[in-house]
């Protein structure tokens, strides 16, 4: 049985409640508080977040408003995808929130295991819980970068109901089509600040493994100019309060890290060839997403899952063109010359 | 050792020639004739049917060349891309040969022996040798349907350099944006009189093989209204001769399919609106070759894989936009009714 078609209480006994009527009841009454299952604050936390940073790039764009929808899966959980499309400062802009209850197969969990050794690896499913706030903003202009961001967090329970693994994920990175080093030095800066403030050393392990992960391998190019970006960390990292404490800093440090860079370019004068490298850089941006994201294929082979969610990520436009050459000594040129050989911004 | 990676040798007997070696030199002492191992005759019949292919496209767009960039592969063989780009007629065709001589690792051989029995289990590599044109149109004028055309060859050496499995693959497969039942009809009719010449089942055979394979299963959608579709065809299907007689039939069978089509449809008038449509049908070609597509995967992840000849068959342009649904009784609507529940046209 694949995760969606199993029965949300076939991993566990059937005298337990699961988790996803737990956090209902839980929910009813008592709210949600500091001492609430990690399960509740983290889905109040990004919901919260997300109603901010919709807000905020309402508030920039100008011309439109977010369309916003709310969805139910049959088995707990549910989602809010909010996406402003063709305006006046964004292409595409996706802010979107997701709950989801479910069990996983057995398959899934001896994968997991590699980095959760609490995972039991003799039961045929297991419940889990995932929450995560996902955003990609493509802005009109070439000059400003596209921008991505992603928190979760995930939990699978013990056959009682109770937590058994647990972890965080996430990170945000820049793509930009051209080249400012002062706003790549600016992003990578506002996060080395909220990566400092919990460990001197988050920045440079997560700044390394996000150059690693978006990788356009098949291209030989980082997919843009980096940021953070980090997975599973669990107790054998640090304890649950200081990694959501961590999380917490990461995404609200996010709008003053972006807002002073597409402030910037949002208005600058471009030409046409401009406009088509970065349709260019869209499909690289694509290639990406649907060959090489893990989150992606995960939602794509997911049955049931919400596909125009999932690939709000996709740029509204995009373009293929057969062995294009940047041209030498320019500034596309420089650009590639970067996703080919990351640099260290700050 | 990955194939490309491993040497050319490893598979086989050190005082044995390898089969790149003994074309080169089977090609200098006698040409290629009847009597030529299936390897050079499948070769030198695809490189003629692309010269033809190419001819003829280029008398019907008028506008401009085919761009022919030749490349040679370190271990033997190479290929021939054809690309027209942003010409009257198409926005992007490709038509492309490659000859691969390289070495399989155990696990594809592990894979391919679900399909070929005679493949040796026990070998660490195999030395392998592969043929084959693929053909990519994509109109400019959203009324014209796009095409695709694939027809390969496979072959595994013995450690003695004699030919142990092989197979023939292929198929073609047409992609609206609008449906002209008349131009659907008249492709699989050409495509089922091809089959009918050798085998009576195999064009329904090989229409359901097609549907099922050009699924872009998250979508729950086909790609386009198929044709057919083919592999792993070998000893246990028909003699080699006989095989090779139907992929010639097929392959000519190409150019009178669908050039009646593009000619009738070329020039129609159509508004923005449709251009915009096309372009989201085009976003869901490149999800289908990015997401799902086995040959685009393969070619990805073969190290020293000339990735613009195999990203060839993504359109000039495309367009993703959130939550879009075609009108209600919609030529658009009508469509995608089409593509959820595939139709028997002939």
């Amino acid at each position: 049985p694949t995760p969606e078609n199993a029965s949300p209480r076939s991993g566990q006994q059937l005298d337990s409640p699961s988790i996803a009527e737990r956090d209902t009841l839980s929910k009813r009454e008592s709210g949600v508080t500091a001492r609430s299952p990690m399960r509740l604050r983290m889905e109040a936390f990004i919901k919260e977040n997300q109603q901010e940073i919709v807000r905020a790039l309402e508030a920039l764009d100008g011309s439109q408003r977010f369309q916003v929808d709310k969805w139910d899966r049959p088995n707990g959980g549910g989602g809010i995808s909010c996406v402003l499309q063709d305006g006046k400062v964004f292409e595409k802009a996706g802010v979107n929130t997701s709950v989801v209850y479910g069990t996983l197969p057995r398959a899934a969990i001896s994968k997991m295991r590699v980095n959760h050794k609490a995972l039991d690896p003799d039961v045929e499913n297991l419940e889990f819980f995932a929450a995560g706030l996902s955003l990609v903003l493509h802005p009109q202009n070439p000059m400003a970068p596209t921008v991505h961001l992603n928190y979760r967090y995930f939990e699978t329970a013990n056959q009682d109901g109770t937590t058994n693994a647990w972890w965080f994920g996430g990170g945000t990175d820049l793509t930009p089509s051209y080249l400012f080093d002062e706003d790549v030095i600016h992003f990578h800066r506002g996060i080395k600040e909220a990566c400092d403030a919990h460990d001197k050393d988050y920045y440079s392990r997560f700044k390394k493994w996000c150059d690693e992960y978006f990788s356009v391998k098949h291209r030989g190019e980082t997919r843009g100019v980096g940021g953070i970006f980090f997975d599973d960390l669990d107790e054998t990292e640090k304890d649950q309060e200081s990694l959501f404490a961590f999380v917490q800093t990461c995404l609200g440090a996010f709008l003053p890290s972006y807002l002073p860079i597409i402030q910037k370019r949002r208005d600058m004068p471009f030409t046409e060839k401009e406009k088509q490298w970065q349709q260019l850089r869209r499909g690289r941006y694509v290639e990406f997403n649907l060959v090489h994201d893990r989150g992606t294929a995960f939602g794509l082979n997911t049955p049931g899952a919400r596909i125009e969610s999932i690939l709000m990520s996709l740029p509204l436009t995009a373009r293929w063109q057969y062995q294009h050459e940047p041209e030498k000594g320019s500034r596309e040129e420089r650009l590639v010359n970067v996703l080919k050989k990351p640099v260290d911004w700050v």
